[in-house]
């Protein structure tokens, strides 16, 4: 299906438009869960999880057969300010390591048995750089949603949903600044791993963007101080609620821009969890804001949906007990 | 191979003899890391995991194919002074259980891809009542400790020991008393769920055994309070030591009984990690005694190896990563 939105405000108007979880999944999901031959919580946030699952995919016992890891690549003006480690010409190099097998993400699909897409997003024409004009026009915004929003695979049964982009922490930053308060400093982290003159530079970028792009709508903090990959996440997030595909967050970049959708529409990431805490300094407060607990807290910040896939793991094993262990009747134990 | 040793003193010195890690292998895995196409550091403590079981399979580019999960089961006299919420058959019903797929650990295993076996030790018998006299003979416990040892397969590649034993948080919660100091209250928790009384009964026998049995050689210790299924842990952990097996600890009573191998012989245990972090309340404790940081905070309390057995995923991701990514210099990507 074609992306059902020309327009952020009609973009808006598909978000506050869409499903919420089956009830009588989660009814049909609680009544299993409690005659599982397991003594009552003991399988902790697994059983949180599968309820949860079970929800979002209309099926009391469901199962994980196809997730989806998308990977967006996306190029910002921003990093003629110095804000990065590493060169901008590396998202592309970057891009031919995921279509030749060779990153992390690639490993980690693998290991987890999930269908694995890239996007290159216009990489030879970067974004405006933020401290002088909006990154995006409402073209190029809505083009980067509509790409993310038609590479979601409807059959798809989870969701992952990665980056790549040199500099877009600094994107990540701002935008968690503009929909949350504080200093730009409050925000700004190493990315990479960019020295003290590197951060105070990506820091100085941050602020001057805050003081330009003062309209606090999320779709216009997106469009003014994001970048296409961001959109393009935010877009498939909100194609997988359309289709009540289950998402599974990565990282503080990831997680920026899922934000835009929380504060566009009350509930619009009801349908995600958070992978996993990232070693960049903000994400603990990004996630606070997001009401997010991690799944995973292993001190990755590599992006590339890469903590968010090293959690499918965790929610394939949640699914495996609570649809495939026996009840208690069937097993024939003592409930105690 | 049969079991090296027919007395404590003979496992002590077992023990004491195992191989250590290989230095070649380590040196040889943190260059790798150090190459591959990611910033320095990003993948967190995936790169430490990686880096360690490098070193112990002896290989720098190591592969998981082979992963081994050994379930024991014991019954307990302590049983007797009311310790559990559940009646003591319910081991047995749980054995059945996991020889016909239907416990948690039977799905955790297939979707991590390991091999699962299963021993119940002298189920009928149940050990001595610790309250009234040794839970265990030198002989019962030295029987268990074989049976532990036996149950490796020298071709596994990693091993996690699970265990099933109505009332068995009682001998966990006096081990770690007994090795660590402190009262019984300060270890005895709900266990699977006992209520106010029940827990004051736990403590009470907790209590009672401390008392009864005051020689704190950790061997020792683990035949007097312990129990088979603990002490064939035990055995097991010793000989994946023994083979250079890595070995994924589990919850509160797989880490008090791998706690009296690291009491019996200073860095018996470099050859594990823990796995998760146990809802029951003193296994935090219990983790920073044996200084290892746990890979998951699910809120897990059920045993059977299930929280070891998810942590499995995480092991997997991050070998995969390590042994499967492209260097910079493959991949044609700028190094910053």
């Amino acid at each position: 299906m074609q992306a059902p939105f020309t327009t952020l405000s009609t973009f808006r108007d598909t978000l506050a438009a869409a499903p919420g979880p089956d009830a009588e999944a989660i009814a049909g999901a609680q009544d299993r869960n409690g005659q599982l031959t397991k003594p009552p919580g003991a399988l902790g946030r697994l059983e949180d999880l599968a309820i949860w699952y079970a929800g979002w995919r209309g099926d009391a016992k469901p199962q994980i057969n196809a997730p989806q890891v998308i990977i967006f690549a996306g190029n910002h003006g921003v990093c003629a300010q110095g804000v990065s480690a590493f060169p901008p010409e590396v998202t592309v190099q970057m891009v031919a390591n995921f279509e030749h097998g060779g990153a992390a993400i690639n490993q980690l699909c693998k290991t987890f048995g999930a269908k694995m897409d890239v996007y290159p997003l216009s990489l030879e024409t970067p974004t405006a750089d933020f401290t002088e004009a909006p990154a995006m026009t409402e073209e190029e915004c809505i083009a980067a949603l509509q790409t993310g929003w038609n590479a979601v695979d409807p059959a798809a049964d989870l969701l992952v949903t990665g980056e790549m982009g040199i500099g877009n922490t600094t994107p990540a930053a701002a935008i968690s600044a503009a929909l949350l308060g504080g200093d730009a400093a409050d925000w700004t982290g190493r990315g990479t791993g960019v020295d003290d003159a590197g951060l105070a530079r990506k820091t100085d970028a941050v602020a001057k963007g805050l003081a330009l792009h003062t309209n606090r709508d999320p779709l216009e903090i997106l469009r003014c101080l994001g970048g296409r990959e961001l959109a393009a996440m935010v877009g498939a997030i909100a194609a997988a609620r359309h289709y009540r595909i289950p998402v599974i967050l990565d990282g503080f970049i990831c997680s920026a821009a899922a934000l835009t959708l929380a504060k566009a529409v009350d509930g619009a990431l009801d349908h995600a969890v958070a992978g996993h805490l990232s070693a960049e300094g903000a994400h603990q407060r990004l996630l606070d804001a997001l009401d997010k607990e991690p799944l995973l807290r292993l001190g990755l910040r590599l992006g590339e949906g890469s903590g968010a896939a090293l959690a499918i793991g965790v929610l394939k094993g949640a699914i495996a007990c609570h649809s495939g262990m026996a009840t208690f009747a069937e097993a024939g134990v003592s409930d105690g």
